[in-house]
């Protein structure tokens, strides 16, 4: 098979059934708020999922590999990188199992219907506003910085996307706790487990990981902290476990 | 002095300038959850501080010790607890700083006036309903279960008891944050820093301590997490700083 490389693209391996992704450092890269989301999210035999503002495609590509999920649906704004990860999907051989599809989530009950997904993930931009972004066309402005859609627009489109007790998972920054909280009760999608992801044990959590469920009640669960590292540049075990692969190589 | 004990009362030494406190294992007394609300909550010079549901009096007592605040009000449901503190607070020599009001928070702004105070302080009932419990009547039922008001009703007295940029503290459990984040966010009682507290750093943290700010922007400081023991029965050095005398003699 051809793999069909654009300026600035490279073709990494992520330690998981073989799979590669496609990535472009000026354009479109993952972070590990992507790795860590698609394993703290869950997904059943027989569940659709729907994953929102999808990049690269790293999460639908990972949660196919790690999950019993049956489909995988990635939504973007921006065609470049859907087609981008389209032939990451390509390439890995999971056209069958992984859609992308280039839309606006302002837009995404009419594109694909209310109630049509059992899981929503998403890794959507963590900044309000444009302060200080230069140019709000370039795809990482469009990436980190709420210039598209808001986090108000996301958990609208998937109260209507989910089914009733389907499951939205979210990895976002912990500024932004109270905002989130109350717009996910707002929407009747009830915050039910987070867990806070700390560089160090002693420092300030950098992301926080939520499930909310659909029509559930109101009871949190606050897991232990996610620590990243466990010494200068060294990974703790948890973290070599989700990535699947022994980085201390 | 003489100091009056009733039938199952004890009094406490407190660790801070020689203050003492009286309790009864029966009916009230305080835990850790009081003490580390007490350190998290700032009181500067001139400022007028209420504490909802004050029990034993335990924390306008350190509040009193440790911060420059001008003058704290205890507010309890419970005729018997104001007294009780009302003792403690005379046994200290606190009576002209420190003030116990028995009173229903849901008639708190008729008691004290609109934005009354600068800061509250809140240990709150953590439960919701009355299941399990014998007799709701009983003294410890009504300060762990909310038998006589709800975390709503001492949010939206709060939010009408402080003054503008006045300062909300509560601890509470982790399990009701989404509806703590939410209620917050409605009565315009902005959270603005966190901590949560674990009794070891690799388990789910049992407490949540919170600082909202009345008509604070949206933006949320997630600190980093308190642990209470290093090891079985050991304290960390935090907590031996915060209670402000060695346990471990």
């Amino acid at each position: 098979m051809t793999i069909n490389l654009k300026s600035q693209e490279r073709i990494d391996d992520l330690g998981r059934n073989g799979y590669k992704i496609i990535q472009n450092k000026e354009k479109f890269c993952f972070g590990i708020d992507a790795v860590l989301l698609s394993d703290f999210a869950k997904a059943k035999s027989g569940e659709r999922v729907l994953d929102i503002g999808t990049g690269t495609g790293i999460i639908p590509i990972l949660m196919e590999a790690k999950t019993q999920g049956e489909h995988f649906t990635g939504l973007d704004i921006q065609q470049e990188s859907i087609e981008m990860a389209q032939r990451s999907v390509a390439m890995n051989g999971l056209s069958e199992k992984i859609h992308m599809v280039c839309g606006d989530v302002k837009e995404a009950v009419d594109i694909f219907g209310t109630a049509s997904f059992k899981v929503i993930t998403t890794n959507p931009p963590y900044m309000t506003g444009s302060h200080g972004i230069v140019n709000p066309k370039e795809p990482k402005a469009i990436a980190r910085h709420e210039v598209c859609c808001t986090l108000e627009d996301i958990l609208k489109a998937s109260a209507k996307l989910l089914k009733e007790r389907g499951r939205f998972y979210m990895v976002h920054r912990p500024f932004r706790l109270a905002e989130i909280m109350s717009q996910c009760v707002k929407y009747k999608l009830e915050p039910k487990r987070l867990r806070f992801v700390h560089s160090y044990i002693d420092k300030e959590p950098s992301m926080v990981l939520i499930e909310a469920l659909k029509g559930g009640n109101s009871r949190v669960t606050v897991e232990p902290p996610l620590i990243v590292y466990k010494d200068i540049n060294i990974y703790t075990d948890e973290i070599y476990e989700i990535y699947g692969y022994d980085r201390r190589s």
